[in-house]
């Protein structure tokens, strides 16, 4: 990546606080509102068919997750992503469950298919049932023999690539090392906590924090994905940090927030923990 | 306003534990519901029309508030309002994102204008758009140029009374300066804290302390709002001041709802800034 | 009770990370899905009826809470409901403000009626609306007239044993202090703290850990329900021991889960109050 790639990318953020329209599930919804405004961005959530349009009208980038998706919902993902394709905005989809039930994987491939989308951002699991190359899923939880490890890197950078150029989207798949690519670069970034995986939320507030920094960086969506992932993954490092003897999942989701909240962009240049692949 | 009606109305919140009826966002519903607890009062949610007129006829206030409006939650909050009408309890609207959607500003005027709203409480862009006034919103934020700042302080308040006078509502306008008003008295209170801008909800939480108020001080809606109005801007400083150096938007939503909590009458006639215009 | 009954059934929880399919109200689903995951469970909702089937196929335990209940997803809890029953996943029933609105006894009953319920988790209030006992409550609150108190506990056992004779089910009441039964066996839970009480969330959250033990014990659904029940409210003294003079109920939260997500075999022996009734 280009010297300070990652800085500029967040200060980007910063300096223009996109509004970003969420369709996103009731579970995590409120944290992702927070992570937006966390990371210095300005959310706006609605689902409702008949208001999605106009809501997408009034914002500069779209994040689409099917967690809790329902017929309402999924009708007001087309039409949000249809207006967000001709205003050109950037979209962001996050396939939860994808692989864990057949509207799941049919919709996430619909919204793939049908829509501009510009990032995906999953689990390997969801990420390999999108690709149709899997259906096993641990409900929302990666499949133990999907995750990424030091040993199969090479072989994730090959799919994500290979998914990226198939799809033109820069795919994120995260996990314990997440990878990042389009269709011709890959990136490992080594960042984040397992305490992630012990709070509900962490991967759809990436996915609106993702959405943040591709609205914000329209001209490079790649490094703008990669600062997106590092940033969060450098923010889970130190809401571990700040973990005291009594501290859990609860005050770990407060600190996670913090510390997005709190992210400088030279801290994010000094902790980011990213490495081109092969 | 008379001595002691601030500690006055939230004795009487604390003292008689109103049940309120929320139809609201789920974005923020779990911090409304908690901010209902913190303050004093009981909360119940239910948006399914079906459901809506048993539980209305059990509480004693109702709060409607558009933000992720659908089909069946605005059928739900006619259905809830109608009853709340007959029975005589307090409304307190949220215009949530009124202007920023067709859908969102003509529900807002349909409530406005069908039910017996007691309480508008929303940005000046939304208190705009619903009174026709402009059409501009930031999404659910204010516009720049609808900010209430002291130079346009008795502009604003001029608007709200004439607001107030035409619906026949106490109209809340919040921003960095509040203004309250009906169609004779304004007030403008300069409590508040410029990171209640930074959590989601503080706006929609605010709209259900005002429930809360309104229902446990039935002879006094406009000291009531002006109550809960800087209930809410003590409580946001008083969360600002535990404010540690790792501390973000997580740690100030947690700060904000334990201010709540302690709030006492005594501090609340200390620390409001209330100052009535001419 | 066996001796270590109660760490034999938190240890189970840990060890099997049983996956829970629940469809929950959107006012406390972030809650219930980190006290899940805080116990040592994983966390699915999906309330969408063409979901539901295939996320409780890939499940162990399902909950079912009609806080916030619609048309859509009453018929959601059906359809997961009858996999659940076909699969012999252990469902909980929380049947949130029955007694306060028609439509709430109604399908709380149905659910009951034509489901195979194993655990039956409310306050008293709902549990006397769902026996037919009784239809009087506050809301979601319980009655102050129908609170379990020392004075009236024989009593409660008594309907309690007698309501899980009649269902087939484990039927736990909960409050200052909590019954737990099954058609034989009655006992009386003396944990907790009344904070618990000024959150929204703590009795779905409970519900959904009584997923996670039953799921987790298949074969002793009421120890595993006993267990969970003083695991909460154990976890909620902890909470209230670390409740510092600025702390209220939004750090009470945090704690809350802090405590559930540490909370130890040994520990859970050691403090908890159960006591066999006659």
């Amino acid at each position: 990546m280009q010297p300070f790639a990652l800085k500029n990318a967040l200060d980007n953020v910063r300096q223009t606080t996109p509004l970003v329209h969420s369709i996103t599930n009731y579970v995590t919804v409120n944290d992702c509102a927070n992570a937006l405004l966390a990371i210095g961005a300005s959310p706006i959530m609605s689902d409702e068919p008949a208001d999605v349009e106009d809501i997408t009208g009034v914002c500069g980038g779209l994040v689409l997750n099917i967690g809790t998706l329902n017929e309402r919902s999924i009708a007001g993902m087309f039409a949000a992503g249809e207006r967000a394709s001709q205003l050109g905005h950037p979209i962001v989809l996050d396939p939860v469950g994808a692989g864990a039930s057949s509207l799941r994987t049919k919709t996430a491939g619909d919204l793939l298919d049908n829509l501009a989308v510009s990032v995906i951002r999953g689990n390997m699991s969801e990420a390999k049932a999108l690709a149709g190359g899997s259906a096993a899923t641990r409900g929302v939880d990666v499949c133990p023999d999907d995750a990424v490890t030091e040993d199969n890197l090479e072989a994730a950078a090959a799919f994500a690539r290979e998914f990226a150029a198939k799809t033109g989207c820069v795919v994120a798949i995260t996990g314990a090392i997440d990878v990042v690519a389009d269709g011709e670069r890959a990136y490992a970034i080594r960042n984040g906590s397992s305490l992630m995986g012990r709070v509900t939320g962490a991967g759809c507030m990436l996915s609106c924090v993702c959405g943040a920094f591709a609205t914000a960086n329209p001209d490079n969506c790649l490094d703008a994905t990669v600062a997106a992932v590092a940033s969060m993954g450098l923010a889970g490092q130190i809401a571990q940090g700040r973990m005291g003897g009594f501290d859990g999942n609860g005050s770990f989701r407060t600190y996670l927030l913090d510390a997005l909240f709190n992210l400088d962009g030279d801290a994010l240049e000094a902790g980011a923990k990213v490495a081109k692949l092969s």
